[in-house]
């Protein structure tokens, strides 16, 4: 299983990406996207992504030069970038926005988006749906009928983000189930039922045939968060609720965007944060607890370490990135 | 333990708020808001509350009769009502509003706000923090830090809310545990630790003294929503974050009004929600379910069988309640 640097790794994702025709600058930003969410950690929606966006290209799913427009195209990744800018512009002028965004392809991690609404001292909020990708049962049900709808939020501090969390409303991210899968892993219980709605801890008996299915997280409440993501980031989008079927990835996304000074001044709202913060980091810890993190923390030290020692890639992904770079499209075992 | 029309517990509510110098129409509301949680089946934010309530006016922490202004007041829970109303007001004309209320009583079921929202065929979303009020442990902290800071949506249908989601960010809301507590039973294995830190089922060792915490939904997911509602809710409206103390109930509320119009037509918008509720509830069930509902769903039909069989109220409720209604005010054993 090789170790990546950082830098080596993105070189060689952008290089996949321009081969296919995506310009020069929009592979560059995908590139990054991958390999931060690899250095942050999030494995799941790192370079274990190339495959399937080349997947999809070679396809004919994911237009590798789409023309941007605001309303009612078929944007890429790259494009999300400037949804969030519109967001963020529009919170400044009117105190708060809400930007839709339809039918992008894979949006990767939340948090990069949110960031960039904290980075420019606002709040970001952001809701995401993929409304042909099901991976996950209702609260009560034995099969697959909601994707892993996630909810992010960004807040800003004096030096970069305060806060930046980003979760699935499933128990996990589809991906993490991927990597485990990737690294021949059983998964954790509680994370999984088998086709029959049995609980199970075997990745593949996910993956099937036949299909089981992801457990939503906190029970109901992540069922019904998951439902509300379908029709804030689905259905206002254009993009569509959930509804039978897989298919190509597609995603619906909300970006809602506060300005804080509208209700206080940043100073104080910067200091409240942080008395916040500090507040909870006082708390005796748990047995075997890793401390007392707020939401974006863990990433931040990933990311330290990572860039320093390399990032860990498993041999199945690998060997995909490597097919991906020879030109070729290694069959992937996931339809999600 | 005695069964009671819901009509006669409000009756009796009403007239235990008017007794303390709450105006009649005031006074209504708040019993209509009670009861009409135990009817949908939420005794946690039910008659419950009555003695709560009763002890804050006597001892002066809640002011029955308040003046209610726009900006920096002192509300009581009649003022949430006009609140979500200016929210949807707003939110009709600009297509989005944010409304933050400041230093509130104990607000009770968010649902019953955002249902405001979605009768009126817009999008509520709320977030309620209580800054004083912590019972909730931080991920991996074993000592309580933080409010319950509930998040609720509500979403329009034709005839009435399409969805009603509130739910706690806790494993369960703390009225859930006072329950126990009032009917002496053991809480279930997940929702709570100690004074120490250790996983605990007694209802008794989260009061204490000394005092345990509840445990957040989803682990480090719902603590970071927990976060995320304190600097909404809290920080945004002036109210303040959580800090150390226990103190009187106050709530910093956050409502986010979307008017769906602006982005769709509302019969493709109800057509859509319909469509998503049908796809979710075609799934098989998993063994003992008690079937694929939507948020809002369980506590219609409960509604209807306590409408129908009237409303259990365990004795030691039942006795703070005839307490309250004979002038005194019965010791409550919570402080939260």
């Amino acid at each position: 299983m090789p170790i990546v640097k950082a830098e080596d790794l993105e070189t060689l994702a952008s290089r996949i990406f321009t081969a296919r025709g995506v310009p020069e600058s929009d592979a560059a930003w995908i590139a990054a996207l991958l390999v931060r969410a690899n250095l942050r950690g999030h494995d799941s929606h790192g370079v274990i992504r190339i495959a399937q966006y080349v997947a999809s290209m070679d396809k004919g799913e994911t237009n590798p030069t789409p023309e941007i427009r605001v309303l009612n195209e078929t944007p890429t990744t790259a494009m999300i970038d400037y949804g969030i800018e519109l967001a963020i512009d529009k919170a400044r002028a009117s105190g708060l926005s809400a930007v839709t965004l339809q039918r992008t392809n894979h949006v990767g991690r939340l948090a990069d988006y949110v960031e960039l609404a904290a980075l420019q001292g606002t709040i970001g909020l952001m809701w995401v749906n993929a409304p042909l990708s099901a991976g996950v049962a209702p609260w009560g049900g034995a099969a697959r009928r909601l994707a892993t709808n996630p909810h992010a939020v960004g807040i800003p501090g004096p030096d970069g983000p305060a806060l930046l969390l980003d979760f699935a409303t499933s128990v996990v991210a589809e991906g993490k189930m991927r990597v485990k899968f990737n690294r021949k892993e059983q998964a954790p219980s509680g994370w999984m039922l088998d086709s029959e709605g049995r609980p199970s801890t075997d990745p593949q008996k996910f993956y099937g045939p036949p299909k089981g299915s992801l457990l939503p997280m906190g029970e109901h409440k992540g069922y019904g968060l998951a439902l509300v993501v379908e029709i804030l980031a689905g259905i206002l989008s254009g993009t569509g609720a959930a509804r039978d079927g897989i298919g190509p990835v597609r995603n619906g996304t909300l970006m809602l965007v506060i300005d804080p000074r509208r209700f206080l001044p940043l100073t104080s709202f910067h200091e409240q944060v942080a008395d916040l913060v500090a507040w909870v980091k006082s708390a005796p810890l748990v047995e075997n607890s890793k401390g007392i993190l707020v939401p974006g923390e863990p990433e931040a030290r990933t990311e330290a370490d990572r860039r320093a020692n390399g990032i860990f890639v498993e041999d199945e992904t690998w060997a995909q990135i490597q097919a991906a770079e020879r030109g070729a499209s290694r069959a992937s075992p996931f339809q999600t």
